[in-house]
This record gives C-alpha cells, structure tokens and sequence, in this order.
C-alpha cells in the first residue's frame, strides 16, 4: 500500500541501493565494487589517521592524509545518506512507515559507527572541537569493517549476548582489585611509599597483577607484599577462568546457531525435500551432520561398504562413472544407490570444487524413510532413473544427475 | 501457629521490612528505592575508605569521608537489625522457630559480609584496634553488592561449588612453584645470590613466572636458569588449564541451571499449561528453546513458511493485523495457527520490547500433542477464538488475543 | 589358596597394615590417625627442606631440621616398607601371586615416589651425591600428598591421559618458538647484538612472549623486531587455546566420570534398586541427576507443586511432619507420596547436615515405573506404609521412614 | 587400466616406496627404519642451523655441519623426489592419472614443507640469496616432523578449520589495540613524547598490554594514562576467550571425530559384526564408549556384577581361569557370559599390555539384541562354545577363546 503512493521507479531505485549496500554482494558485481570500495576506504582511511600521528610522516605527507580524508567524509556521507534514505528496505525494518523504519534505523549499532564516521569533519564545520576527541571518533571506522565479516558479527554478538555475565565479571574483578590493592597498601605502604602511598595508587598494581600483565615498573619488595602478590596472582589466574568461560561458551554456541541456519535453508531449498512439512524437516535436520571438504578430494571411493548418502550443500562434486564423468552441484544427492541396495559403492566421487556436505548416516535414513516413506520412494525413483540412464547412456554421452530433466550434468572429455 | 501466637500487626510489618529489604525490589517503588539507597551507600561508602588512603585528599576532604562513614554506618546497623529482626521471613529459613531462624540467617555469608561492614565502627567503641585490618574490613562493604547482582551471585555460587577442585589446583600449583622454585636454587643461587639465595625467594621468581604475571624484576642469567625458566613457563601455561576449565564448565553448568529455573517457571505459570501435572511440564521443558531479541525485530513475517510456535517469556510483542495492531505479553502465545494449518504466516509479529521467547519447533509439538490431547484442544480453542475474533473485526476494533476476555489487547492508532 | 598356605594371623595382619596405610581413612580412627600423621609428616619435611634452603634459618634452626628430617626418613621408610608388604592386598594387585604384586606395585607411580621420598637418605649412607639432586628429590615429597586428595589424583589422572596431545602442543610451540626466535635474531641482530647474537638466545625472549610472561629483560628496539614480537604474541595467544582446550575438556569429562562412579555405587548400594539387574540400574543411571545442598536448606516445602523425587547419597534430612520431626539418612528416599498421588507437597523437608541427593524427575520416574513395574510397587508399598504409620501416629511418637524397622526414625523433642 | 599400461615392477616399486614413506611405519621393520631415520635427520638438522647462528660455535664446529646441511638436503631431495613419483599410489589421490596426481600433490601442504626444506640449497645454487630468508626457509623443517605426528596434525586441522574464525579474532584483537593505542596516545603524549609520540608509536605498548604479556618497557605514568590502560588490560582478558573458546571448542570436536574414525574401523573389523549392514553398524557405535587400562590392571574381577561387555581395540587380556590362563587379543570379546545368565562375573582379566576397549553397557545390549537377534545369537554360540569347552578341558590344556578355531589361545604355565 505504502509502495503504490510511491512512484514506482522511486522505490525500484531503493531498493536496488539498498541491495547495493547491504546485500553482502553475493553474486552480484556492482555490489561487489561497492563493498570492496568501502572496505578499502576505511582501511585507507584509518590507515591515514594513524600515521599522521606521526609528526614527521604528517609533515611529509600531509597533503595525501587530507585527500584520503575528504574523500573518505565525502564518500561515507553519501553512504550514510543513502543507507538512511534506503532503511524501509531493510529486512528487520520491512513493513514500517519509512520515517520509523528511517529512525528506527538511525539509532541501530551499525548506523551509530556510520555516522561517528563523518560527525569529527560535521563537527569541525560548527566548531573548534578538541582535536583528542575527534581522532578517536575517526578511528572508530575500523568498526565499520564489521559490516563485512560474519566472524566480527558474531563477536559483537556474542559479547552483545554475554554483556550482563561480563559486567558481573567485571565487578568482581574490580573487587578482588580493591581489596588486593588495600591489602598491598597496609602492608607496603612504609617500604615503598612513592608507590603505595594510597589504595589508588595501589590499584595500579594490583590491576597489572590480576590480569596477568605484570609490567614490572611496580612490584612489591618486602616478604609479606610478596605473599600478598602472590595470592593476587593465584586470584588472577581463577578469575580468568570467568570470562574466558563465558566467551568460550557462548561463541561455541553462536557458531552452532550459525550452522543450524545454515543447514536449515539448505534442507528447506533442497528439491527432494521440498514437499515435506516443517515438522519433517525439523526431524531431517537432526540426522545431518557437515562436512567440509578441499577440491581433489575423494568422497566416496569405488568398492568401499556404503554407511552414508551426501547432500551437496556447497561446491560441485564429480562422479568417475565408466561412461564418463558427471558432474553435481548444490542441491543435489548421491551416494543412495549402495545405501537402498546394500551393496558397495559403484563409483568415486570427488570434489572438484571446496565442498560443503551434509551427511546422513545409514541408521538415521531408515529411521527418516519409515515415517516419510514419500520421501523413500523419491529418492528410489532417482536411484531408478540413474541406473536407467547408466543402462542407456554406455554408448552415450550423458548422465542424468537428478530428477528432472534441468539437472543433467553436461559431460567433460574422458581424461 | 506460630504467627497467630504474636500480635499479627508486627508479623505484618516484619513481612513488609524483609520484602523491603531482601526481594530484590521488582514491582515495588518503595523495595526499588530501599536497594537503591544501599547500593548508593555502599559504592559512597567504598569510594571515601579509597579516597581517603590518600594522604592529601584525607586531609582536604577528611570531614566529608567522616561524614560518610558515619551515615554508612548508622544505615548498615539499621539495615543489619531489621535482617535480623525479619530473618524468619526468609525463605530459607521459613518454618524454624524464630530464634533459630535468626541464628541460622546471622551464620550465613551475606549476614557475615554485613556484620563485617559495620564491625570496624563497633569494635573502635570498645578498643583500639589495628587501623589497618580495620580498613579491609571497611573495603569488604564491596561485597554486599553482591546481594543486589544475579551475576555476582552465580559466580560466588560458581566458586563455592568448585571450591574442592580449585583447592586441589592450588596444591597442585604449589608443588610445581616449590618443585621449580628449589630448581632454580640450584642452578642460579651462585650468579644471582641477591634474588636465590633460599628457596622462598626464589619462590617469589617461581610463582610470577608460572601464574604468567613476569614482572621481570627477577630473571635467571645463566644457560641452565633459562632453561629451568622455559619449563616454568610450559608449565604454567598447562597449568593455567586446570582453574579456567574447572570454572568455565561450572559457570556454563550454573547458567543453564539458572535458565532451566526461569524457564520451568516460566511454562508452570503459562495458563495453556496450566492444567498439566508435572511430568508433562517435564516433557516439555525439554522442546523449548530460548530466543532474546532486541525491539523491533521481526519475529514472524508474513508469507514466511511456519516452523515454530512461541511463547512470549517477557516483554511485549505487537501483531500487525489488518484490522490494526494488537498486542500479546508475558504468558501468551502466538504463532500456532500457521502451524496448526500448515499454511504460511498470517501476519507479521514485531517485539516492542525487548523480548525473551520460549520457542517451540512444529515436529516437537506434534509429537507433544499426540502425548497431551488436551493441550492441543486448547490450542485448537485459541486459535479458532481468534480467527472467528478477526471475522467479527474487520469493521471493528478490537482483537481477541487470549483465551479469555481480560486479554483482549487494546488497538493502538493505526500508522 | 595362596592365603590359607599363609598363617591367618599374618594375613589379618597384612589386611589391616593396607587398610590403615590406602583406606582414605574413611570411617576408622586409626586409619585416619595414621593419615593425618603422615600428611603432618610429609608438610612438616617440606617445609623444613624449603627453610633449610635460607643459610640464616639453616644456621639457627638446623639441628630441628635435622631432627625432623631423621624422624621423616626413617617414618616414610617404614610406611614404604609396610606398603611394600602389604601389597598383595592392594586391590588392583589382588589375585596375583604376593612377589609379583610387590613387583608391581613397587613400579607403580605413587610407590616411586615413595621411594624418593626416602632415596636422599639412603644414598647418603654409600655415597656423597650431588646435594642439588637430593634437594630436589626430598622437596618431590610434596607429591606424596596426592594420595590423600582425590582433587589431586583427577589432575594428575587429566594430565597423564592426555600427556599425547599436549607433548604434541609441546612440539608445535616449540616450533613456533624456535621460528619466532630465528625471525626476531634476523631483524634484531644487528641493533642488540649482546641479547639477540644467536637463534638460542633469541629464544630466550620467544618463549617468554608466547607464554605471555614478558619479563622484559629482553625487548625488541627496532619498528621490524617489534612487529615480530607483535606477530608472537598473537600467535601466543592463539597457542594458548590448545592446553586450555586439552586440560580443561579432559578435566570436564574426568570429573564426570568421578561423578558417573559414584552414583553408580549409590545405586547399586540403595535398598528400592536392590533387585534391579544391571541393564535396569544402567537405565536409570541417566535419569538421575546430583544436587548438593548446605545443612538447614529447605529441599521440600510444604504446599508446593510436587515434580521430583530425591534419594539420599550422602548426610541427613529431617521430614518436618505434624506428628514431630523424623530422620532419613544415607540410602533412603522421599517425595514419592506427592509425585505418585500427583497432590502437593504435604510437609517440610530441611537438610541437617551437608547433603548430597540425586534428583528424578516426574517425567522419568513413570517412564521408568513403565518398564520397571516392581520397582513402582515397592515405591507404593513405602509409600502406603508411611501413610498408615502417620495415620497410626497421630497420638504416639514414631514415624516409619523406609521399608523394614531398622529404618525408623526416632522422635526430637518438638520445637 | 593405467597400472595395466605400465610395467607391473614399476609399479609395486612404487606402491613399496609409497608405503616407506606415508605409512606410518606400523609394522613394517623398513618403514619404521626410513621414518626414524627422516624423523632424526629432521631434528639434527634443525638443531645445525640453531646452533650454527651462534658465532664462536659455528667457528669450532662449522664442519659438522655443513656435513649435517649436505647430507639433509641431499636425503631430503631424495625425499621429495620419490614423494612427487610415488604421489599416484596416495589416497588422497587414486584413481587420478599419474601427472594430475603429481600436480595435486606438489601443491598440498606437506609437500610444500618438504619442498622448503631443499629450497634453500637450491636456491643457492642459482642465486646469492638473502641468507636471512634462507634460514627462516631452513628451519620451518621442523614442520616436516608434522607428518609423523597425529596429534600435530590435529593442531593444524584445528587451526585450519578455524582460521576465519580466528582471522576475525584477529580484526577485532587489531581495532582494539588500534582504539586504545590512539586513547593512549591521547591522554600520555605530553608526558612520554618519547614512547607515545604517534599512534604506531603507542600500538607497541597496546599490542603487549592486551596480549598480557607486558615487557615494561613502555608503562604510562600519568592518572589519566593508567586508567587507559586498566581499560585495556580488561578488554585483554575478555578477548583471550575468543581464540581460546574457539581453539577449545574445535579441538574436543577434532579429539572426537579421530575418536569415532577409530571406533568405527574397529567394529567393522570385528568378527562378531561382520555380517551387519551399516544401519546396524552406525547404531552400535553410539552405545561402545572408549576405555584404556595400563598393563597388569583388573578389567573385571570374579564375583563382581556384570554391567558390561567388552570388545578389545587394541592389546592383550589374560582370563585367569581355574583350569589355567586364556589369552584374548584384538577383535575379540569377553565379559558376555555373566551379562547373558545375569550372574556375577566367574573369573579374573586381567590386561596384559596397555589395552584398548570398547565397553558396551548392559542396557544398551539388550537394546541392541532386540532390533539385532542375529548378534545375539552369535554371543550366545561363543558363549555355549566357551562353556561347553570349560567342562572339557577341565583336565585339558586349552580354551576356547573365540567363535572358530584360530583364535584359541595357547595356554600359559600356571602360576
């Protein structure tokens, strides 16, 4: 409704700069240039602010540092602009009116590191801002990086996720601090009073001490600071074990989350599962399990016992058939034949391409196929088919790979 | 008995004083502004005893740091008694007799760390203490916040539970400080006598290196000191494996046990479940799955296949409707038509909250019905209620979002 | 056979002498007489060796180290001696002929360092060995202590399994050490040549930074020599995961095990299991689950929903019954009569002493009572004795707790 | 029909020279010989170059090792170029044509090492090389030790596998140290020019300070910087979770998929699984846990209940049976007689050397007997055959040990 008020090209043009910005660029070139243009200006970016720190290569090269930095303002303005002005296309803010869809956006983590990217030159235009301040609004670019890995997203989620397990931590770390640094006070304080003559400036040391860092510059000299540094490291050493506990866990857990999704819109794309309702699919994905493969490898080898069939979820696979090679891409299976005959496998399989396979294991199969028995009977009809085209195809030149007639593989020369 | 054996006015009042004090101030002005006040004293409180170690500031602000102290103290007595006095409200101590319930309560940790914030104040009355332990006793107020934090809890609970595994640990890094403390004797005693003239002071090299720390005011010289060194530090890196694996698994144990609690009451409280015995309510458990998302996240998006139904923990969620937005809060669901049907999503559920789900994937509950009719009867009822409600609606106003009508949610103006 | 060739007396003897010297004390006065000298023993000599170590202390105390050092010798020879003896009773040595025992025992781990304990000595007496070897042999008897500590013997146990992977962790950081080293000795060299003049003594500093102990006495100068040294210390940081992930999974499942032992023992040992074979105690082995509780914790609360039986694995709880207080200990079971008639809790249950239970759910227990119907017919046949014995007691002073009379609980005075 | 093509000679020669080289050496007198040899020529060679940067060490033994140089690299290009004409006969790529074999090994990993280990000295022929890049080149053949190691190779698969993981822990631990090098920079530039005087300046005191390594050399000294730097020691201890939650995690994984590679080549070796499918193969698996025992342990001891079977990994038991010991070996069962009659075990086993089992729990083989009635039959033949052998040989010298007569085990002397 809202879209028909629109001029249609208007909202077309928003949704292909949204799709330019935000789609990841997964097969798309221009998106691609467009990311790859961004990545490249943060980190030129950035790379300027530091070493214009450096008052000599400042005074050499300065008049470079401040051309990459107009251009860098210029450019992630009009970034910013646009992504504000193409927010109603937005997954997480679809179906908003765009002025709430445009502020609900504006306040998201990733718009805020946007804009602190251009505020230090928006802020210089209204006033003389102290400098100190502003160097580190334009460092924090870096975090726009994040955009473009998954691996950084599911840090800030993970830490986003834990931030209250952490903030605990944390008051406990400052507690064992405080009280460590009190302790050091009373019984260091007359030995070496430039360094421990209050609990703040005990806490110096105790701080380095707890997190293991140890500079050095402050340490204790008398037998009973010693004792008492000693059972602040042996603290140090348990507390560590706190958020190192937290993080671990809780990535450990991201990355399962990950897959899950991962795996779950492969099965749901598959074209063999295609009929099954969500509660089939539900229990399929409980019997898969990935597997990751680099190219060369062998897969199946001709005259082993079968125990597994493989859904390509990644990659192309190559069957060494002895009418020729065929080939197999995302979304398809093999490895069924042995497994329904119980015979040994009658071909190599390799991957030609790094691979990722979902596998399922013989038990898990006849477990599934008795409560789905329409999927059993798919996937004898492709069995069927394939031994069929096998028959047909000695003299021939082609290999049916799949159920309908889209998926025949086209055959490379025999090597 | 008991109760009815004392004036019920003062039973009255010493259930108040314990919610006021002790049940963590969710819902209640008055409990919030209690906690806050404590919590506020004790970080005032900290803060003085730390400021005030510090020579200069003593003397320049000593009258505001006593002053401090003094309103502390009188608060943390006044708090103290009432503990006491409204112990047998305690839950863990409900049913003793009250002596007995005041006795248990004044051995507990908490009651201790309270007893130790105002005993340096109690006991400069009657003598003249050591300052100094005096003044650890006045920074361990520090852990009265713990009281107020879940956080802090679940890693003293952590700790205490662990406390057997962490002693041995202790021993175990003793014996390998010891063991590579006399190592060192031998082979650098005669090139360094200053630092390893004995055993204990090189005990002092021993545990700086092995807890990683390396302050590096004492370093082995010699060939054979450095490779004594090496095999500290190994060893210490091994070592460092044992406390952070002993807490992180507890404190992974400790917040899946903290969620399965919050969950089981949770679904014990959810009026569709309401009629379950507890095994059922077991069975259950198991298939939930919980989701934390921000507001304004999409939960469910129209035309989306359905995989799940899900049930609203805390926090608000708003359905957009036709008819207009409705809204469903903690206890209620949504989600079940879809998946009962085995259409695609109806309508788009947005949090506007942040919001905590149970979710509960489509084969689970087909599973979990055919166990417990009844359950999905009242789903059926729910989910008929409501499509009959949106019939009735399209001309009307309002949107029947629960079983019964005290859930009707109010229509917000449209967009 | 081999006993009854043997004197009976000797052989009563040679059981006693194991018993007192491996029993862990458990329950017999002397057993933990003998223990509790032995570990004084074993601290006292530690001790003394690390003091004797300080010429100042040595000079002033020796002849007392020496005596305590003559007392330790000749009491760890005799233990050695005895244990020696008493090996064929031991248990993992049972059934062997008493030499070869003997033999085995005296290869084992725990009886060389035994022997340690007593070889400084007796070398001394046939030859002037080196001092430093003997040091460090006398100070090994700090090992002796693992026996008496099951925390030490888990540690001891995690490393020993996994000393291959971690000997393979020793060799990749031991390579990445020595690349790191030649990397730092080909940049630095020049600008530091007295600490960087060869590979071996770069590694000095290497492995001090991938052990993140940073002593500092050897630090890069040069922009290329510190962007080694940065590249080092992620690599450390990285290198890290590898004992910590080792050490603390095979701690984790260690720790299980124990768990998994010691339930199974309880088991067995309760009299409600007792005619269960052993593929029904398998089953209900992963069913229940350990909770551990301090003296006065209420288990139970009278009026609350029942979803949980509990069986006593270790320490005492008191059933607060109108008629009186009653005592279940070690073995024992309650919360059946809730769980089975599906009604609330009819009383109080509170801890006495520190209390370990093991925890069935609602939902396991009737799948259990399914396939093991007998054991749900003794459950009933407790449960309606303690139904008629509260009903019989309402005016007389005994409660029947379990099954058979020796299990009745006397009567506290009331509160 | 390649191998058809070429001379049958050249081949097995190159099948045997395959299998001296990338066997393992198990079993196998001359593979073990070349792989020691290797393995050893390996280490001296590394400690050659180690030693030779020491200047007055490579002056007195400059001979030796240039020695040790040509004769490393003469054996390592031997190596090399029989791996590269044996590469057809690897697994990884059978049923390649010979060259494309070649190809795809010359350009996997290990062969990349190999091939650094020679480069050096062919470089050298060619050119007048940097001679620092050399000896980095000489000694990353240390990595060549890898081939020879599983538990090196886990490492690397693990840091293989997760190395977008750790690359993004990488970019986050970088914007880090970047963020806080340029607030240090901020707050103690004043009072350090010469230690923070830019930002690349500053990110050496960052980098060590996250890392916890802290040298010392570069410390804040102003209130402002110290705090900085408390921040960034904190944000150094949450970031240690990343690597070490990821490195963690992705070992146990690695521990258990080698675990599962082993378990299941095991069963599909034993005789007593010969004849089932793969379904029943993968179920079993999931029942069999691991179990190692040292040589001389009690595996089950007479009188004791059964709750278990056992199928031997790897290793020998001895039954200790009234009419004289049996022997067991791999791929043989014992234990199942008194699990079958539900009576207590009839006699001791003991292992013999370090053993492996498989343990399959009294539950789960019922279990498994039920859905498999032919197993059981079998379990029950040997158990018959074992019984029935035990009432013959009473005055004889043998015992029947497993189903056919091979694997009757010859009798030992009695004790």
């Amino acid at each position: 409704m809202r879209d028909e008020a629109q001029p249609l090209r208007l909202v077309r043009l928003r949704r292909r700069t949204h799709f330019l910005l935000d789609s990841g660029g997964v097969g798309d070139r221009t998106a691609q240039l467009v990311h790859g243009a961004l990545v490249t200006l943060v980190i030129l970016s950035v790379a300027a602010v530091v070493l214009e720190s450096d008052a000599d290569i400042a005074a050499r090269y300065g008049a470079i540092f401040a051309a990459i930095e107009y251009v860098a303002v210029a450019a992630f303005s009009v970034e910013y602009a646009l992504r504000l002005w193409s927010a109603p296309e937005h997954r997480l803010y679809a179906d908003l009116p765009p002025l709430k869809a445009r502020a609900a956006f504006a306040l998201s983590a990733s718009a805020l590191v946007d804009l602190a990217a251009i505020l230090p030159a928006l802020l210089s235009f209204f006033l003389t801002a102290d400098l100190r301040i502003l160097l580190i609004l334009r460092l924090a670019r870096f975090f726009k990086l994040a955009r473009y890995s998954p691996g950084i997203r599911s840090i800030v989620a993970v830490l986003e996720a834990e931030r209250k397990a952490l903030a605990a931590t944390g008051v406990v770390l400052f507690g064992v601090v405080l009280l460590m640094a009190a302790a050091m006070y009373v019984v260091e304080r007359d030995a070496q009073p430039e360094h421990f003559r209050s609990i703040p400036a005990s806490m110096w040391w105790a701080i380095q001490t707890v997190a293991t860092v140890g500079y050095g510059d402050v340490t204790p000299t008398t037998a009973a600071g010693r004792i008492v540094a000693a059972v602040t490291m042996v603290m140090g050493f348990v507390m560590l074990g706190l958020p190192v506990g937290i993080v671990a866990t809780a990535f450990a857990e991201e990355i399962h989350r990950r897959d899950f999704v991962v795996t779950w819109s492969m099965v749901a794309r598959a074209p063999l599962f295609a009929t099954l309702d969500a509660s089939a699919i539900a229990e399929i994905m409980r019997y898969l399990r990935a597997q990751s493969l680099p190219p060369g490898a062998l897969v199946v080898r001709r005259g082993e016992p079968a125990h597994s069939m493989y859904f390509i979820a990644a990659g192309e696979v190559e069957i060494e058939l002895a009418e020729g090679p065929a080939r197999l891409g995302e979304g398809q299976f093999f490895g069924e034949v042995a497994l329904l005959r119980k015979t040994s496998r009658t071909a190599n399989v390799r991957a030609i391409t790094p691979i990722k396979l979902l596998v399922l294991d013989a038990f898990d199969l006849h477990v599934f196929l008795q409560r789905n028995p329409e999927v059993g009977r798919r996937i004898e009809e492709v069995a069927a088919s394939r031994a069929e085209f096998r028959a047909r195809s000695r003299d021939g030149d082609l290999i049916e790979a799949e159920i309908d007639e889209r998926d025949i593989a086209s055959r490379a020369g025999a090597p």
